[in-house]
């Protein structure tokens, strides 16, 4: 694949390592970055303790582009994700004017008061800014230190994913490589992965800007299904779209030529 | 929460890293763990990368008491696993005649030949025992050094699921502490989590083997829909369930008092 500029996930939450909760917030941010052109690699969950959080913090800083987190911006004593990321950049954690503004117009709304829960999601590294949160009360927070922007969302997938759309997509945008990404996806029936290997990676050695992977999916009647999938890279959409094309006929003369058959084929 | 030994779960596949496939495999070991005791605190997507295992697997080894990874273990190129784990613990990857039997057994029986790819599934870190895979073609593996025990398992769900249950589980047993885990659940209308939040930290500052945590799940009529949720460790099932019935009992008052309704209440 081209050079893509690196992004982390941080997913921050108990929750999700006492398996109560599946990540999905992890794989739609995933392929969101993905599709921009970032290079995801790392998916780290963390419980919510300040100690971790600097400490994976301070693994990414200066090294990847982009690290978002998720969870721990609520107002209850766990949501320290803030204060790890503040102590990590060796900052102070100060009221920020902008998320005061945003908290307050949430709760004068509803006629609520400003407890010191609700007021806590407005402590923010200094010289971050607040990310407005369409959907719910505690605001995002985005901040670059030592070519690093750390964007920090809650954990409820609604507010995570409408503060990216609206707030964080625009700037990532700025930072990401002007390069398009096509996906394509075939089944196949009939042929084991063992069988269909070699022919897999004499494509991903000789396109270096391919990726390709062979997913089990299970047996009919004792026949293995496969998924095959490719993620090109180009810098446009039509010469993406031509590689794509390209090799997925290849793919598919190989497998009939091995015996198996294909279905649902498709590329986005 | 009792003194529990620490597991990581690494999970390994560009698949998760581009957002095609959600982690569920993450979450399905993460809940079975911690109901035998064990505290995963780490759950880390990385690439079909062997420096990628080789640095998350040195960073846990000796630290923590059990790691498991998914993925990786297949007859494709970029299935890198247990070349990768072998490297991070100096030991050689060399033909395991266990797994070798297992592979030559499943691909007999289908009147498959053992090709390249087939019989690269078979080699493991020197010191390593193989793991029956009831369903697929690759065994897992496992491996214990520097009191890390290392167990890999195939990123297909059925196969990871039917190894742990028919041969890790049994393993794992010996060395999960002698704790019960009793997990509660409430449901409620009309609180805000700020709200909530003051009460849920007194609870969690007076029981030092009670975790509870709030999760927002909505609006209903501009009403806030919370998911309370309790994890309760104790000596026995019965302690457990004792402690977790009161304390729920003690939150349900609590939200009555501050105006709200309860429901779906249950533990297990």
């Amino acid at each position: 694949m081209h050079a893509r500029p690196e992004a982390w996930i941080l997913s921050i939450g108990n929750e999700l390592l006492v398996g109560r909760i599946v990540n999905t917030n992890a794989s739609w941010l995933a392929r969101r970055l993905t599709f921009m052109g970032f290079n995801v690699s790392r998916i780290i969950t963390i419980p919510d303790s300040i100690d971790d959080i600097v400490l994976e913090v301070r693994r990414g800083l200066g090294k990847v582009r982009v690290i978002i987190t998720t969870g721990g911006l609520g107002p209850t004593h766990d949501d320290v994700t803030l204060e790890g990321i503040a102590k990590a950049l060796n900052k102070n954690l100060i009221l920020n004017s902008e998320a005061y503004e945003m908290i307050k117009e949430f709760y004068n709304r509803r006629n609520m008061p400003l407890t010191r829960e609700r007021i806590k999601m407005a402590y923010m590294p200094e010289g971050a800014r607040a990310l407005r949160n369409p959907i719910g009360s505690a605001p995002g927070c985005i901040i670059e230190v030592d070519s690093t922007i750390i964007v920090s969302l809650p954990g409820v997938p609604r507010e995570m994913e409408a503060i990216f759309e609206e707030e964080v997509k625009s700037i990532l945008e700025i930072i990401a490589p002007k390069i398009s990404i096509v996906e394509c996806s075939l089944k196949t029936r009939g042929i084991p992965e063992s069988s269909i290997a070699p022919f897999l990676e004499h494509i991903a050695k000789s396109h270096s800007n391919v990726y390709v992977k062979s997913h089990p999916l299970g047996f009919e009647l004792d026949k293995p299904i496969l998924e095959l999938r490719l993620l090109v890279s180009a810098t446009s959409e039509d010469t993406a779209k031509g590689i794509a094309r390209s090799i997925m006929e290849d793919i598919i003369r190989e497998v009939l030529k091995l015996g198996g058959s294909t279905s649902s084929e498709y590329c986005v």
